[in-house]
């Protein structure tokens, strides 16, 4: 009876103690399989409005707003998708080991997809264009410092 | 000259010809890539409702109310990504043949997410319940007719 309740204890200590690890996911794969999947939806809606910001696409207002309501919103998700435990895929090691930096990059991404989506609904493509812009090099420092190629 | 005016013209009609194709990815790859990416983030926050429906997970109204948000986002996304010219991944034959039906399973999975974000913001544990099942039914009854184990 007692090394059933130890044994019970230690299976929710087990079980809390992965909390943080794999945070809402399953296994370690889950994470970066969401992440991934989380980083292309964004990269394919982002590159739907730089298309038009470069002149690439005929410009239209309203797919511009559209697509920057999709990418500020899904800009939130990846995050939770690097906790401890979900090294691999193309994440460096890095991101592990210098989690603040990790943070301020990815908090400073969301920042800028929010000022985009409030250059989008402005509809002044020159304004989206410099948030296309600022928002760009802001997934490129982030993938320079912890994304392998 | 005439040929190539002839050339061109043939050409613009071949990009004109590929744009239901390709939609608005720039090969098939790409709007596999992006579907199959629609899908996990669709499935990993539909997943996270029905583990508190489904009592494995305490039930927690405002994440309830936040997943079924993004569900109901995220459920418009993949279609596209199915164009002509991109069979492939774990899609079967029969999405392009049967496209009269395909639309109407997309078109319900919409519609039912829609009604989960209703139950969701309603805060009712018995509504929700009763929505994620149905929102299940449709995932699982166009999964059984279109894809691939």
């Amino acid at each position: 009876m007692i090394v059933r309740l130890a044994s019970l204890l230690l299976a929710v200590a087990g079980t809390l103690a992965a909390i943080p690890a794999a945070a809402q996911f399953a296994k370690p794969e889950d994470a970066i399989h969401y992440r991934q999947s989380a980083m292309t939806i964004q990269g394919t809606h982002f590159g739907r409005i730089a298309a038009m910001a470069n002149g690439r696409v005929p410009f239209d207002a309203a797919a511009v707003a559209s697509n920057a309501e999709l990418v500020a919103t899904v800009s939130k998700l990846p995050w939770p998708g690097f906790g401890a435990g979900t090294e691999g895929g193309k994440a460096k090691p890095e991101i592990w080991k210098e989690q603040a930096k990790f943070k301020e990059l990815s908090d400073k991404l969301q920042a800028e997809t929010e000022k985009l989506l409030v250059a989008a609904k402005g509809g002044n493509l020159d304004a989206i264009k410099a948030q296309v812009a600022a928002t760009g090099d802001t997934c490129k420092s982030c993938h320079d410092a912890f994304r392998n190629k």
